[in-house]
């Protein structure tokens, strides 16, 4: 797997999907498959799959296709799939809440320890046996139980001060969901999900779909 | 604003952050900024964001810079935040009652009008005054009402089911929380909001940054 250099964040984008793709036709019980079935299934043109999976080593051969468990493997293994994950969520309201819900983060290795609250009104209560602690006990917790993950659920005035006390106690990720782009150190990565401007960006797709068909009726 | 042709997905992706930092300004009594700052601030290159906006029109004057109401009132434009959108969400479970709470998207124009689960024990209650029905009223509801956009969260195996009635009902747009790529007509527009894949590429930056430290630590 020495051939990964530079490989651009669009294909490291798209490697959860074929993730997804393989493990269905993994329960599907389908062990191979061509580039070509692969790419009708996912949506990507062929040539764009072969490039795609080019980018992480030799996956594939000539006239036999991909192995689907082989694949589903080695992208596991690309995406950093194949250990387990401390995470705890900050912030339980209602994305907190609903995050700290789904049990389908589990199953791929983020495992929930801990939430935590600013409102008293929360804390000692469960959500699926994790107890909500409060927001002081934030910074020694992350600290003593060396979480790698921490889930930012709090509103935007307060998400870069969470954000700072999760890196100043080596935190080494951070989801971010409050609408906000967070500063942090460079050994610390984040990943945000700006669900107001993911809506915006449907608009805006409704309203050229509008402008074309309207423009086609003329 | 003719100059709008082929614009990528990747200038359209920015354009709500552009929104929400021009937005913040506003609230702070900024009326104009320069390139050069409104780059600091948002942490795009001067360059790429004159590019951007050079996109959709002729913003900015040289020596002057943007009129911060005048951009932020055109990038609304572009986005289609000038009208209201009704929306519907199907699927009260963990994500469909955290998105019906959340109030940040009433206030640029998207109007939660109902609610929908198959689960009896839900139907009859209410999310902030808006009523959850039953799913056997999705398909006249969404045709009576004139529904802009469904917001889909039902598991991913009910998910291309509950997409076809919003289509055949005319539904524009459909903003889809479950973890499947739907498939839908031409006419029909869809953002999708996979948290897991997201999940995996935090865990894939994760590990090279790990990899990257172990090179440099050699």
């Amino acid at each position: 797997m020495d051939k990964k250099k530079n490989i651009s964040m669009a294909v490291i984008k798209r490697l959860p999907k074929y993730h997804r793709y393989l493990q269905e036709m993994l329960n599907n019980d389908i062990d191979r498959i061509s580039s070509k079935d692969l790419s009708e299934k996912i949506g990507f043109t062929a040539s764009q799959i072969r490039q795609d999976l080019n980018c992480f080593g030799d996956f594939g051969q000539q006239g036999y296709g991909y192995n689907v468990r082989d694949l589903y493997t080695a992208i596991g293994n690309i995406l950093g799939l194949t250990r387990e994950y401390k995470t705890i969520i900050v912030g339980a309201g209602n994305i907190g809440q609903a995050i700290a819900n789904y049990t389908r983060f589990e199953k791929v290795g983020f495992s929930l320890q801990g939430i935590f609250d600013i409102n008293p009104k929360l804390t000692g209560m469960k959500i699926r046996d994790v107890e909500i602690r409060d927001i002081d006990e934030l910074s020694s917790y992350v600290k003593t139980n060396h979480v790698d993950i921490g889930i930012i659920c709090v509103p935007r005035i307060n998400a870069q001060k969470v954000c700072d006390i999760l890196v100043n106690n080596g935190i080494k990720g951070i989801w971010n969901f409050a609408p906000v782009d967070l500063n942090v150190p460079e050994d610390v990565v984040t990943e945000n999900v700006h669900l107001s401007e993911s809506l915006m960006t449907l608009s805006y797709l409704i309203n050229e779909k509008e402008k074309d068909q309207q423009k086609s009726e003329k």
